[in-house]
């Protein structure tokens, strides 16, 4: 069985045994915003068609694959939805005599009627169920765009987007505030008055400005810049996140490492969660396709 | 007398009649980023020869021409502050017999310990002190970094600033937002949607995923999604700015229109003022100097 997770800027594809065991994983800067139109299969063949000559299948794509700028766009699944929604909504795509399956990505409509999505976060969030409580929990997958999911009786009930990483990413590439910034080492103690910082009086806009005017009054050096506005940004998308009880954490080793810190700072309780995941819960829908 | 308005992006002088009266005005896109470094009495003779030639002084300049960036690098001076602060501080720059003054901007430290900095609104500010009240009262100056500036007893008490118009720009040109945007009439509607937006649940960097999602919905069309954005920033920095009683708001019209729509959506009383307000500053500043 090959399950890949194929999302905006990486591909990542896993080989497993029957029994669900990962034989090997490989990843590549392949993601869709990297392929043209048109040209997924060839994507794919370059990747794993050793694998596929060698007789491995199925083939289960989560992720970007299954957007409009993907290999074929499949609709969004309402939450809530678990395995049985994913499954029943597989999409066939086929190029030559070969076939994969794509996972549709899940949609949530809030109180104020805000749609929201994920695509390949939902596979993730239902590979972990086995470390998860039985009562209703939440996740976060912090990233470019961090979701918060909530879990309850093995299905995902509802979620919510925070636009955290991007904002990073623009603010420090595009803003007066990256341009006295300089790259260094991850500076605990500016992430700690980053995160700090996310409590005080006056909101994000204001908080933001602080990063350029504690740069003009030398308490800021330009590499610490970066660990500030990261710790100012995590600290406020936790503290939206009023959730009670213990939240669980998914997400690459760093970034994990960033959000459980802020969340020790606050008082939260975080779990690590195992990062692969996803691969567990593509074996599961892979079984329905062998 | 020449009071110039010198900040990063434009350069604006004024020719003044002893008792005030604005004779001519004149501006360029001649910001501070657009002059090298030493180049500043160029700039300054291409743009107001005739009128030096012709004996007009003195020159008085408030904004970012007194940054480190700019002509000189002027010190700020601390909040509370108002007229009799900034003309002790006035700083005197010359080039070949000629000879300009450059008011000092401010700086305020919140409660938090954080700083704040001004350069060119204190004057504005201090231009309007005829139309404000003799009680404390809040003045707005939306912009790039938009300013919220507490006046009391003809003085500038403190200030704090929003990077709203800022942040405005670079998710616009370079986010993920920005790439469903099209160019297109300013949007009553979906700014209105915005601001009711910023007051509902899980924050701004949560509210900013939902200006794509709605998107993506059909909920909003590539030329109101500005709009919508707009709406959405501007909502959260009048909802953060917690003051009560009127604002007072200073800035150039059509921005000046939608801070004022926003503010009535959400209840608050605003009363625009006059924004040529910073040529009344100067020209009390440039009393001192004739």
């Amino acid at each position: 069985m090959i399950p890949v997770d194929w999302g905006t800027s990486t591909f990542r594809a896993y080989r497993l045994a029957p029994d669900g065991k990962i034989l090997e994983t490989r990843s590549a800067p392949k993601g869709i915003l990297a392929v043209e139109a048109g040209r997924f299969p060839q994507v794919l063949e370059e990747q794993v068609g050793d694998w596929l000559a060698a007789g491995e299948a199925p083939v289960v794509m989560s992720g970007m694959v299954g957007s409009r700028q993907g290999w074929a766009e499949v609709p969004y699944v309402q939450c809530p939805a678990g395995f049985d929604e994913l499954a029943r909504n597989l999409t066939r795509v086929e190029w030559g005599k070969r076939q994969a399956w794509i996972v549709p990505g899940l949609s949530f409509v809030d109180e104020a009627g805000v749609p929201d999505v994920m695509r390949g976060e939902e596979v993730q969030i239902l590979g972990s169920l086995p470390a998860l409580p039985r009562s209703a929990c939440w996740i976060c997958l912090p990233g470019t765009h961090s979701k918060w999911a909530q879990v309850e009786e093995d299905r995902i009930a509802g979620f919510r987007t925070h636009m955290t990483g991007e904002l990073f990413s623009v603010l420090k590439s595009h803003s007066i505030l990256g341009r006295m910034m300089q790259d260094g080492a991850f500076d605990d103690t500016a992430f700690a008055e980053g995160v700090q910082r996310s409590g005080e009086a006056d909101g994000l806009l204001h908080h933001l400005f602080g990063v350029r005017t504690r740069g003009l009054f030398g308490e800021l050096s330009g590499s610490q810049a970066p660990s500030y506005l990261s710790g100012l940004l995590i600290g406020h998308e936790l503290r939206q996140a009023d959730v009670s009880g213990k939240i669980f954490l998914l997400g690459a080793p760093e970034l994990a490492a960033h959000y459980s810190q802020a969340a020790r700072l606050l008082g939260i309780e975080i779990e690590p969660l195992d990062p692969q995941a996803a691969a567990r819960a593509l074996w599961l829908l892979a079984r329905n396709k062998a």
